[in-house]
């Protein structure tokens, strides 16, 4: 059974400013919250099931996560998806590790990437190519977002991803040579698999803002043979690791 | 003014039911709409649109085309968005070209893409990488849906999309080398640039179903380097083309 204060509380989490003071985020769906309670990378405080998930999978939760039991209309009331699927859980935010070492590594950094589906994608194929840092600009969408969290299907864990003033830290970083993705620039299969590098993927409307392009050693550009105008951001992210990362 | 008729016609092409009925779509925000009056391959039959809209860019839409001014407040009531974008448009859908030759080319086949931003994304990067056609399996998102037309980035017009009985369209054309995007299989890097192939993309959960798999000459892989548990089609199929389409 739901309470008004549980609506409120979860639905509060919705919106950023109510994360960052309670320090605490939504997941839903049994796949995404399995693979984020398999993961052990973030604390469960509490759980909204149906009965059966609660039959099948509720030895998995953590003792100290306090369970309730829901209908079906009642997940639907707190769910942020089209199709509230069986489970909601609450976990903590964890810190991330500020202190990306960019030496002997591929570092993705994103310029204002907007769209949480993006964001979540993004963070999903650097898991896939075993990228372990993302660095975001002020600007990006709040990882904890529900959507960044769906898409991420269960990489959220495995990805230490910082919110900087990118500029900022390019600067600092500029031992390491930088790389965009551009619309114009050497031709992605030609570039070889890199031993290091940053990779600046840019706003999904705008690119590279100028104070950043100015910081890049080298452009990459994924050739057109058609005549679409450009990529989807997270799409670009994965080519261009694709030929670069070994 | 929007009268209560309209809103409903509008509302109703949301649905697939009605769209094939009337043979109408809707195309939404100024970017879609105008690429997409721009492209000529739509007939526009209505347009929704704010003053602003109609002063800026009234002299674009065809004569014969009902133009009816909204206010911000009717739009958000029409739109499927979540943020109503200053235009909606009514057009007519367009027959597909069911004859698509295999040979000498790179066609894409789907089986069961069901999420329509991973449709709409994937017509973009056909478009962007200059494949001409899709081949849909019965199962996939309708390529009329607006979060597809939404996603194409106004690339539906520039490629032929059919939907038919897979299994049997694959059958009739198995003199053309078949590829899928796989699991396991040879490392996409490796393949080289393909002079013809149909390369099939599978469901986002069940991948592709077995009596597709079956009439597959070549499984193809992109290299797993980290921890995800697969990529999001529409980004496999990106990756899988920058590295076979020439």
């Amino acid at each position: 059974m739901l309470s008004k204060t549980h609506t409120k509380y979860i639905q509060s989490l919705l919106h950023k400013k109510f994360r960052d003071e309670s320090g605490l985020f939504i997941a839903e769906g049994p796949k995404v919250v399995m693979d984020l309670l398999a993961g052990r990378k973030f604390v469960c405080k509490e759980l909204f099931a149906v009965e059966d998930w609660i039959q099948e999978q509720g030895s998995s939760v953590p003792k100290d996560a306090v369970i309730t039991e829901v209908k079906d209309f009642e997940l639907k009331k707190i769910s942020s998806l089209s199709t509230a699927h069986s489970v909601l859980a609450v976990f903590e935010k964890r810190k991330p590790d500020p202190k990306i070492q960019t030496a002997s590594k591929i570092v993705l950094a994103l310029d204002t990437i907007q769209d949480p589906g993006n964001l979540g994608t993004i963070i999903r194929i650097a898991d896939w190519f075993g990228v372990s840092d993302i660095v975001c600009s002020i600007g990006c969408a709040d990882m904890y977002n529900s959507k960044v969290v769906q898409s991420t299907m269960g990489s959220l864990g495995r990805v230490n991803v910082i919110y900087t003033d990118l500029v900022e830290w390019l600067k600092k970083n500029k031992q390491t040579k930088i790389y965009s993705a551009s619309l114009d620039g050497k031709d992605v299969s030609t570039v070889g698999k890199l031993k290091e590098g940053i990779i600046i993927i840019g706003n999904e409307a705008n690119g590279i803002s100028d104070e950043v392009i100015n910081l890049v050693n080298e452009k990459i550009t994924i050739p057109k043979r058609g005549e679409a105008e450009s990529l989807n951001a997270a799409v670009a992210t994965g080519i261009i690791l694709s030929h670069l990362k070994s």
